[in-house]
């Protein structure tokens, strides 16, 4: 394999966490802003606002060693992972008619709906190539089927899910895990098995890594659909209700429906912001919500203590954990 | 490397030209058909309509050996060429608005453009899931830069070329080249090297088979371009001027523009269709992109016959130049 990562010259060395994070913030921008000619303006728009990158802070803390440190292919794959990311959100906000997204114009308000199509693919490529430059070592035993392409598949299926179910109010609770499952937990579970390959951990461990990333990506979405309906949150550039007005149904909701039979009348005949934030809240829809939370971050919180990994590794993971939940710092 | 590819159970074996070009089919139509059920409808809607697979077709061509025979995961990766052409059709389909595509209706006109985007961004990932499964052969020396998703950057590239020139009637020869070079030639380029690369041509002939792949992918999109403005011929679903109404700017038309001084005026002031192919033709539009169309078929039948190849092999790649030329069948 040759390496395409880090310019201007491939470095293969072990790095601390702050260091691969830095390098992983460098190699992301430098993919963004080494970009042909014509797609450049586009790129350098998204570079413009960063993310807060828990995927590749969460793949490089999974890659930490017994020394403490990480190796630099490792920066190279958490760059590729968020690079998927934002091809993702591209294509949802031309899907969702989003206008801004991170704190900028979405790229399709800017640039036209065509080209942010193209766009996403182009990020979608740049990700896949920069993966395909490093390779897990040669003595780690990888499932065939957990490439980021599968990955990246089921994150296509659970946003289809998503749209097919768009202004769905009898949408099931266990549709709702089967959607958040494709769009968010994949993405998380690929990162922290990506950083897993990269580590010195014991091969049996890898089953239990995808498990705590997938339990932290489901406790993550969950959070933000909580956000929604909370008044006194905003999560990131993103208005309150916005799931609801655009006709996604998440978990209070769902609740709230099932609790409250009036409910969905008074929805049809045009309830109000202020009102349904208090009847999903008044009908134990957030509690529920913040409840199945808690299950996941204990649930969690147990893996994460039972794993052979340096405690180091350890405080990253569950900082990580808590960030999910909206509890903590994330490292 | 596991083989994701030929259910139900991976076969290792050497086929000719036909049996390579069957099991294609068979591949393309499984991996079609047998998609997880949220997707399938769309799927199996593509599936419906087989394309003339003539990029497979090129590339099981290419792989071809001395034997006269066909490795079967030159079948794999032919399928995968088809299935990555298709994702590029599905959102070109949404960018141009287009209504049907190889006889039946357009995914986004069926399913709606979200659920087409995701479709498109779905097959892609198939696409490399199955190329994957595929490693050329231990001995062969391989470019690292002339990836699956290495070539998919170029196509999109090209794409967003002639995006942006949407319209643009100043379009120059060398720009449409540039357009063209990456929306049809780079697939063209990347079948022929990729089925070079399971064959037992030489190393050295690797460049070459590079260039008369998309020399002919340049001449099937001149030929395609050229029947735009030929009232007698129809490429298969796609209606006479279809480039001209959706603001592609093509050869003819460019130099048509530079000869006729008056013609601009003319189409801002509203010229009728037959009008205009007479213009086109009168001003020798078509007949200089003929000239083109000579001129790479010429230089490209000399470098098939330079080939190291066997006569059969040689004799089907005439074939496929005289196909995309519009002058003969392929094998």
């Amino acid at each position: 394999m040759t390496d395409a990562c880090a310019a201007p010259a491939p470095r293969k060395e072990r790095l601390s966490f702050d260091a691969a994070a830095g390098r992983t913030a460098e190699e992301l921008n430098a993919r963004l802003k080494g970009t042909p000619a014509i797609i450049r303006r586009l790129t350098v728009h998204l570079s413009k606002a960063a993310g807060k990158n828990i995927r590749a802070r969460s793949l490089l803390a999974c890659a930490m060693g017994r020394d403490g440190l990480i190796h630099s292919d490792a920066a190279c794959l958490a760059a590729a992972v968020e690079l998927l990311h934002l091809a993702t959100l591209v294509h949802d906000d031309v899907i969702d008619g989003a206008a801004r997204r991170r704190g900028i114009a979405a790229l399709h308000k800017k640039f036209g709906e065509k080209a942010a199509i193209l766009c996403g693919d182009y990020l979608f490529c740049l990700s896949l190539e920069l993966a395909s430059a490093v390779e897990p070592p040669a003595d780690r035993r990888v499932s065939a089927d957990r490439t980021l392409s599968h990955y990246m598949s089921d994150i296509l299926l659970g946003e289809l899910r998503q749209d097919q179910n768009n202004g769905n109010f009898a949408l099931t609770e266990r549709q709702y895990f089967s959607i958040i499952g494709g769009k968010t937990a994949a993405m998380f579970e690929a990162s922290f098995y990506a950083g897993f390959l990269l580590s010195d951990e014991p091969d049996e461990a890898g089953e239990r890594f995808k498990e705590i990333g997938r339990n932290i990506g489901l406790i993550f979405q969950l959070a933000d659909d909580c956000a929604d309906y909370e008044a006194s949150h905003r999560t990131a550039g993103k208005p309150v209700l916005s799931d609801f007005k655009t006709g996604v149904v998440t978990l209070p909701l769902i609740y709230a429906l099932k609790k409250d039979a009036g409910l969905l009348a008074r929805i049809k005949a045009g309830l109000g912001p202020a009102a349904l934030k208090k009847a999903v809240s008044s009908a134990g829809g957030l509690q529920y919500a913040r409840d199945r939370i808690a299950e996941y971050f204990e649930k969690t919180r147990d893996f994460i203590a039972a794993l052979p990994s340096p405690p180091e590794k350890k405080d990253m993971l569950s900082a990580l954990l808590g960030k999910a939940a909206g509890r903590g710092a994330a490292p």
